[in-house]
C-alpha cells in the first residue's frame, strides 16, 4: 500500500483493511531502515496509526501539524511524498530525522529541541486567525516533553486562544528513560480511568479535553479525530501509544530503543558504535566512587541520563544521590543552585545544544549568586551532534560571557577528571566543564589539581616567535600545528593550553610580547563571541598579530567533520599557508 | 510594635492584638517610604500579614524562606533586622529592592527574576535531605509568576521530592497588569469554591494542596501555616490576598500600583520620573498606526505591556492584534515565530533582561527557521534598570552570536522608526532591534529606509587617522570623541554609525585601512563577547590597532551610571590620555 501513496490525499479513498496495510507497509520500511541506520525507533514505531489516522482526517498542508522533537515524523514523512527515503537505500540520506521545511511544504519547522510544538502551533493558530483564514493547527506532543517549561507555558497560553486548536497528547508513558515529574502521575490516573479522573491537569489549565486509550488504532484514531477537526476552540486529545509498538524487544526495552544504533532484526542485539573507553562512562564512574565517599554529591539530569552514564543500574547504585528532573532544565539549573546552598555537591549535566535552555538560571539563579555547582557540558564540540537543531558549537559564547562562571576546559582524560574533582570539593565558583569532544585522551602530561587560581592558562611546551593556543578539545590539533611549523618553518613555537575559557590571562599574555610575534587560537565551536575574539581584542594596541581559528556562525546541519574544518580554514595545509604568507611580510 | 523588633524571634511572644498593630506599623513605614522613594508598592502592602505570620510560625533562618522575585520581601526585611532601611530615611539606601544573601542570613538567594522559588527552594530541600537535617523550606510565589515555564518545570518536580516543601501560593489576583493563561482560571475556581473545586492544577501536578482565603487576616494565616509546618512532604498553600491592601488607590488601581513612582500620600498621585518623549510611547503610536493600516501586524508582551506602551485604555485599541502571553518569554517568541510563518507580522517586546530568558527559542524556534518576526530589546543599556538582577548590559553577546538573527542598533528616533518599519514588512530574515538606552534622540541625520542589504555600516563623517565606531546608544559619545579629537588633537576621525551589531562590514573594515591607523568602539553594554572584540579580531593580522570601549563582564549592582561609565575608561579625559598615549607611541 506504502506504495501507492504520494501524498496524504492517496490514502483517503483506503479501506479500514487497506490502512492497515498501510501501516504495516511503514512498520516494514521504519525496519528496514533503523536497523540498517539507526534513528528514532520508539516513537516512530509507536506514532504509526496515528500518523495515517491524522492525514486521513485532516488536509496537509492547508491543515498544519507541528511535531514536538519531530523525531516521531518519519511516518509523516512518508506520506508526504518523502517514501523512497525510506524504501530504497540509496535515498536514506535525502531527508533528516526531523521535519524540515526544506524538503516538503507539508513541515512547518526546523524542530529538535523538546516542548516547543504547541507555542509554535499556538503561533500559526493565531496568525489564521489575524489574517480570517480557516485550518486546524494541530500539535504532537510526547515522550516526555509535557514537563519542559516551554510546552506548559503553551499549554497555560493556548487556553485564551479561543479557537481552533487541537493538541496531541502522545501519552506513551515514557520520556527517553522513564518519566519524572507529578503531571505524569495525571497522565497515568487520566488513563486508568479512561480520561475521567478528577484534577485533570488539562482541564486545570483552562483546555477543553477528551481520551482515547486506543491510540494504535487507526478507526478509533480516525473516530477521534474527526470529531475535533474544525473545532472552534483549543482541545487536548490525549492518546495512548504504545513506544516501540510491534517490535517485542523495544517494547519491553523502551529506554534503550527510544533511539537505536543499526541491529541485528532476528536478535534485536544493536551494534554498538564504537567499544572505546568513553567520557559518559568514566564521568559515571568517578561520580559513583564519589558519592560513596560524601554523602553530599548528587548528580542531576534532565532526562538524558546516559549522558554521564547513568543507566538503570547506576541509577539504583546511586539512589537518593541521582536525580532525574525530567525535560526541564530551567529546573535543574536553579535547583542545584539551591543544593549548593544548603551544602550540597551537584552536578548537572546536559548536551551543549540543551544547556541553551537555560541561560537565564545559570545567569541568575547560579552566577549572581555564586554557588558551587559544577555543570558538564558534554558533546560540545564540532565532533557532537551535527543535525542542525543538536549543534554543539555554541556553548563558549553563551557560557562564557556571563559573568562569575568559570568555564574550564580540560584536553584530556587526567584533566578533565582533576578539574571536576577540584570542583565538586571546591565551594567559592560556579563552574562549568567542557567534557572534551575529541574522544578520550590518556597521554602523559601533568596535571594541576587545584584550579582555584582563576585564568592561569599552563605553558605545555616553551618557544619563541609563535605561540599556539589550542583550547580543549581543539589542543591536540594545537600539537600538530606545532609540529608542523618545527618540520615546514623550523619554528620552536610555544603551546598553551589555556584552561580557562571565562578569562584570559594577561600576565602570560604580556610576557608573550617579549619574544612572540604571532598568536594563533584554536577552539572547537564558533569564533563570534568566543575565545579567540578575546585573545585578539586584548593585543589590539599591541604589535602582536593574531590569527583566530574556529568556526564561523552558522547554522550548519548534518556536515562532514573534516570538510567542515577545512572549509573554515582549520586544516594543517591551510594553516600552513597561512604561516607562509606571514613570514614573507615580516 | 515596629520598634520592638530587631529579629524575628522578638514577634513571637507577641499576642494577636500586637502583631495586628505590628502590621499596622510596617504599612505606615511603607507608606512613608515608598512616597519617597518609590517601589513595588502592590506586591509588599498585600503581603503584610503573610510575612508576620510566616516569621510567627517559622523559625528563620533554620527554616527557609525563598521569596519569588523577591520584590514583595520588604516586610520580610523589617522583621529581619532591616527594620532601620524603612524607618530612618537616611538609611532607605541600605538595602537592596530584593533579598540579598550579603545584607542577611535570612535571604537566601538574590532573586529578581520571576518564577524560580519552586526550583530554588527544591534544592534546598534536596540538600537538607542529602545531608539528613531537619528544617522547613518555604518558597512563595504569585504576582503572575505562575505561568512562567520554571515554576511549572519546578511545581512538576517538586511532587517528587518526597519530604518537607511548602510553596505558599499568594493569589493576588493579578500579574503586573491582570493575569494571563488558563491556569489563572483554575484559581479563580479554587478561590469561588474556597479550594475545593474540581480539576485542582496543583494536585494535578501531583502536590498536596491546602487553600486560606483569609490571606490578610493575621490569625488565619498563623493557624494555616502552622497545620503545614514539618509536614513530611511537599504542599501548596494556596492564600488569597488583596495587591495593594491597604491603600484604597492601589487597591483600586492594582496594575498602576504594582510598583509606584514617589507619590503624594493625600491625592494617591504619582510623580513621574519625567514628562519627555519616550521610546514607549513613540512605539506604542508607532504600531497602533500600522495595525490599523494591517490586519497582520500583531504586538506581544509577556506581561510588561507598558514597555511597549500598552496601557490599559491602549490594549483595547489594538484588541485582537494585541497579546499579552504573561510571564512566558519562551512561549512568547516560539509563538511569534509560528505568527510569522504563517504570513502574521509579530513583534515581540521585552526588556533586555528578561530576554536571556528565551535564548534557546530565539535560536531554535525563531532562528534556525529564519522567520521574520522582529523582536524589541528594551532597556539594553547601562541607562537601563541597574539591580543586579536586572542588569541590561549582555544581551550583545546573547544575541548577536546567534546565527541568522539581525540584530541592529538604532542610534536615533528616526532611525529606530525605520529600522522597526523595515523589519514589520520583510519577509527575509528574524530581526531584533535594541531599543536606544540614552534618551529619544532627535537629530538631523538621514537615516535609511532599506536594511535588507546587510551589515553595511554607515559613515556618518568621513575622515582619516582615528576612526570611531558608536554602535547604537553609544554613537552619541562616539560623536563626542570625535568633537574632542578634533579640539585636542586637531584629527578629524572618521565617524562610523555600525547599525548591525550581529555582523561586520568588512569591506568598509578594509577601507579604512588606506588612511586610519586607529579604530575605537564604543558598545552600550559588556565587552566580552561582543561588537568591539570582532572589530579588533577581524584586524588581528593588519596592523591596524584597536581600542575596544565599553563594560568590563562584571554583575554590578545600584551603580552611578557615570561613576560606572569612568571605571571602564568611557569618560573624555581618559579617553584622551589613551589617544596622547597612542599618539607620543606612533
Amino acid at each position: 500500500m506504502l506504495e501507492k501513496v504520494n501524498k496524504p490525499s492517496d490514502i483517503k479513498g483506503f479501506s479500514q483493511e487497506e490502512l492497515k496495510e498501510l501501516a504495516k507497509d511503514m512498520r516494514t520500511a521504519l525496519m528496514q531502515k533503523l536497523s540498517k541506520r539507526g534513528g528514532h525507533f520508539g516513537p516512530n514505531f509507536g506514532m504509526v496509526e496515528a500518523i495515517i489516522a491524522m492525514h486521513y482526517v485532516f488536509d496537509s498542508p492547508n491543515d498544519k501539524f507541528v511535531f514536538d522533537v519531530s523525531h516521531q515524523a518519519y511516518c509523516h514523512k512518508m506520506l508526504t511524498g518523502r517514501k523512497e527515503a525510506f524504501l530504497d537505500e540509496e535515498h536514506y540520506y535525502d531527508v533528516s530525522g526531523y521535519t524540515n521545511p526544506a524538503e516538503s511544504e507539508h513541515d512547518f519547522f526546523n524542530v529538535g529541541h523538546t516542548s516547543t510544538s504547541v507555542s509554535l502551533a499556538s503561533g500559526l493558530a493565531k496568525a489564521r486567525d489575524l489574517l480570517q483564514k480557516k485550518e486546524n493547527i494541530i500539535a504532537v506532543i510526547g515522550d516526555g516533553s509535557l514537563s519542559g517549561g516551554e510546552a506548559l507555558e503553551g499549554l497555560d497560553f493556548a487556553a485564551e486562544l479561543q479557537s481552533n486548536l487541537i493538541i496531541i497528547v502522545n501519552d506513551n508513558e515514557m520520556s527517553i528513560a522513564e518519566n519524572h515529574g507529578g503531571l505524569y502521575q495525571n497522565l497515568k490516573a487520566l488513563r486508568e480511568s479512561n480520561g475521567t479522573c478528577s484534577n485533570n491537569l488539562f482541564k486545570a489549565m483552562g483546555l477543553d479535553y477528551i481520551y482515547q486509550e486506543c491510540g494504535n488504532d487507526i478507526a478509533a484514531m480516525i473516530e477521534t479525530l474527526q470529531k475535533v477537526k474544525d473545532i472552534d476552540h483549543p482541545i487536548v486529545v490525549h492518546i495512548h501509544t504504545k513506544k516501540g509498538k510491534g517490535y517485542k524487544v523495544a517494547e519491553e526495552n523502551k529506554e534503550d530503543w527510544h533511539y537505536c544504533a543499526p541491529f541485528d532484526k532476528e536478535s534485536g542485539k544493536q551494534f554498538s558504535y564504537n567499544e572505546e573507553e568513553d567520557y559518559e562512562v568514566l564521568t559515571n564512574h568517578y561520580l559513583l566512587n564519589k558519592m560513596k565517599q560524601d554523602p553530599a554529591v548528587v548528580a542531576v539530569v534532565a532526562a538524558v541520563p546516559t549522558n554521564i552514564g547513568f543507566t538503570e543500574e547506576k541509577r539504583k547504585l546511586a539512589g537518593k544521590q541521582f536525580v532525574d528532573v525530567g525535560i526541564a532544565e530551567e529546573h535543574a539549573v536553579a535547583m542545584v543552585s539551591g543544593i549548593a546552598k544548603n551544602g550540597g555537591k551537584p552536578v548537572f549535566a546536559t548536551y551543549s545544544s540543551f544547556i541553551q535552555r537555560t541561560y537565564d538560571q545559570i545567569s541568575q539563579d547560579l552566577c549572581i549568586n555564586q554557588n558551587p555547582a559544577t555543570i558538564l557540558v558534554n558533546g560540545a564540540s564540532v565532533y557532537g551532534m551535527n543535525d542542525v537543531t543538536h549543534l554543539g558549537i555554541f556553548d563558549i559564547p553563551l557560557l562564557s560571557n556571563i559573568p562569575n562562571l568559570v568555564y574550564l576546559a580540560p584536553t584530556s582524560k587526567k584533566e578533565y577528571l582533576s578539574m571536576l574533582d577540584w570542583s565538586i570539593d571546591q565551594s567559592t565558583y560556579p563552574v562549568a566543564i567542557r567534557i572534551p569532544g575529541n574522544g578520550v585522551v590518556d597521554d602523559h602530561r601533568d596535571v594541576d589539581k587545584d584550579y582555584s587560581q582563576l585564568n592561569r592558562y599552563k605553558v605545555e611546551k616553551v618557544g619563541n616567535t609563535i605561540a599556539v593556543l589550542g583550547l580543549g578539545s581543539f589542543y591536540q590539533l594545537a600539537e600538530e600545528v606545532c609540529m608542523m611549523l618545527k618540520e615546514c618553518f623550523h619554528i620552536d613555537a610555544t603551546l598553551i593550553n589555556p584552561r580557562y575559557i571565562s578569562g584570559l590571562d594577561t600576565a602570560l599574555l604580556d610576557e608573550l610580547k617579549a619574544n612572540h610575534k604571532l598568536v594563533l587560537t584554536f577552539e572547537d565551536g564558533i569564533l563570534d563571541g568566543g575565545f579567540g575574539q578575546k585573545i585578539a581584542s586584548y593585543y589590539g594596541m599591541d604589535d602582536m598579530k593574531v590569527q583566530t581559528y574556529g568556526l564561523a556562525k552558522s547554522f550548519v546541519d548534518r556536515y562532514d567533520v573534516s570538510s567542515l574544518l577545512k572549509e573554515n580554514g582549520m586544516d594543517l595545509a591551510n594553516i600552513k599557508e597561512q604561516i607562509e604568507l606571514w613570514l614573507t611580510n615580516n
